[in-house]
């Protein structure tokens, strides 16, 4: 089977946005009444995803897709811990629905109710609610909650530490994603999502981390940001900083998705990175959708770029399916009692 | 003849650091009396150049480099304009004699007195100085002054508009180049330096800056970032933004260097890039110095990545030369004047 380990739910029916914009509303006048998260019907969540997600999941071929509220929609930067909370719920509940409607082609990922430098406790107990309650099999985790000022501190300072055991002890991954950027210098698309996977790989380069989480594992979205393309650069610098080499240091736990839009990066992710590390994804309907004009297909339909290698089976069925249910071991699980 | 587009003085003698740490001491205490810069013999610039970068470019069979001053020691994050001024003229001076000692093999590239959202006279006037009295070839640029904050404004904003018409006078271009990270976020050589390349090549594909400024021209180093790996990632937000292709809306004023550590990144970047925008550079002696256990050979020594490529004998004389001289014209012309 082919699994996509990263889908946001970009195509939500317009209500929750709707909730959204009375939510921010409320915080900038607190005279307005509290708004309830919005009453969205099955049909509605239906057709969001019947004539989006699942119609390009079933023209492309895949089966199944990791799917977690949209990313720049997080918005972690606004500092309220109860908005955050109230607003990372409804989002999961919104993704909770999709799984249940379309069992066989959604398992969930969570969105945490971080805030800039704010307590994680929220987050903890969101995770643990999706994951226990919810059966979410993983979450994601923004290293910049500011959305591109980056007053937080480094993934490996121990701010994190109480999500991580919590991770540890639920043993699901977090895919490292940044929220829309709030930094007139950063594209979100084009900028702050690279930086952030750029600049998480190198955090965990410089650290220890898995020294003290030995399980704990990370998904680094769009192909690893720049650190595929600059992995001699990366070596060279694990060695300058007294690092052991970049497999044993870091390439136990930390994961690169596939969310590379043309041959050439797909070619260079698979000839430098293992292949036990590279996880099939397409973010379809994220950021890049439209067609190239080069080629007539797709800018994100990756599975095109893969297929284009040749992998062996064996490799190919690592890539499609069993990495992503190794890393997921709780989507594996669920997989398994179902019968595939 | 191969020129080496990118390289640091990251070898100064030891009184020139000297004079820098008594401008800051003076900045913590304004009773200390103001420093002057250091008076280092050309001895020992001599012997700081020989036994280092001379020593391995004659090591490596090039001929020439574009020289500036060390990158992390630009320090634009300390705000004080008249300490940027006159730290930056000192790097310059120092650039100046080493060109002056070695004219064969070295052309001087300034550094910029910026400071975090301050105004840009200084720099104009600096690189004014440096072309017009010196004799150098182009300029560094620093995105970001602040270090790893990103309070300036964007590249394409007017603020930068006083320092982009004198380059254009002078026709000179600049390398978008970050110095040191304030920020524990970002380590500066394994995150800074290529979010920052990431960044301004996006800010140019987002805004139409060469619409008013049609000869402006840019060098993106460390081979343009994450850029050419995403390259699918780019062409599709072109699109989606309504800009024209990257070939016409940027790719006439925008080259990468070859600061790609390692086999596969080089062959992205020559697959990916028209030949018309690459230019042969190895910042050695900078982020990536030793041996790479894989290869036994220098992790910098990019040279042989790209001579492993076999190009055409044409292609091969655009990166290592032509295109260098074309993009940095008074180089050329220097060049022309010495019969070479």
């Amino acid at each position: 089977m082919i699994i996509d380990c990263h889908g946001h739910y970009t195509t939500t029916p317009g209500a929750h946005q709707g909730f959204r914009d009375a939510q921010l509303a409320r915080l900038a006048d607190p005279s307005l009444p509290e708004p309830v998260p919005a009453d969205v019907s099955d049909d509605a969540v239906r057709e969001s995803i019947e004539n989006n997600q699942l119609k390009l999941l079933r023209e492309r071929g895949g089966d199944m897709v990791l799917f977690s509220p949209k990313a720049s929609g997080m918005e972690h930067n606004v500092r309220d811990t109860a908005t955050s909370r109230v607003w990372a719920r409804a989002c999961n509940d919104l993704i909770h629905r999709v799984v249940h409607l379309f069992p066989q082609h959604f398992a969930g990922v969570c969105q945490l109710p971080q805030t800039p430098d704010g307590p994680l406790h929220d987050s903890v107990e969101e995770l643990r609610r999706c994951v226990e309650d919810l059966g979410f099999v993983g979450c994601n985790l923004n290293p910049d909650p500011s959305g591109g000022y980056w007053t937080s501190k480094p993934l490996t300072d121990k701010y994190w530490y109480p999500l991580y055991e919590k991770m540890v002890e639920l043993d699901v991954p977090a895919m490292i994603h940044v929220s829309a950027s709030c930094n007139l210098n950063f594209h979100a698309l084009g900028a702050h999502y690279l930086n952030a996977d750029t600049t998480a790989f190198m955090q965990l380069v410089q650290g220890d981390l898995f020294g003290d989480f030995p399980t704990l594992r990370f998904v680094i979205p769009h192909g690893g940001g720049a650190a595929p393309y600059h992995w001699g650069r990366y070596r060279g610098l694990a060695d300058r900083l007294g690092r052991p080499p970049l497999g044993e240091h870091v390439m136990k736990n930390v994961f690169f998705d596939t969310c590379v839009y043309h041959q050439a990066g797909i070619d260079l992710l698979h000839r430098v990175i293992d292949i036990d590390n590279i996880l099939f994804a397409s973010e379809m309907l994220g950021a890049v959708h439209g067609v190239d004009p080069e080629t007539g297909f797709p800018w994100d339909d990756t599975k095109r770029y893969i297929d284009e290698i040749s992998l062996p089976e064996e490799d190919r069925r690592k890539v499609f399916e069993l990495n992503t249910r190794r890393v997921y071991p709780r989507l594996d699980a669920q997989l398994a009692a179902a019968g595939r």
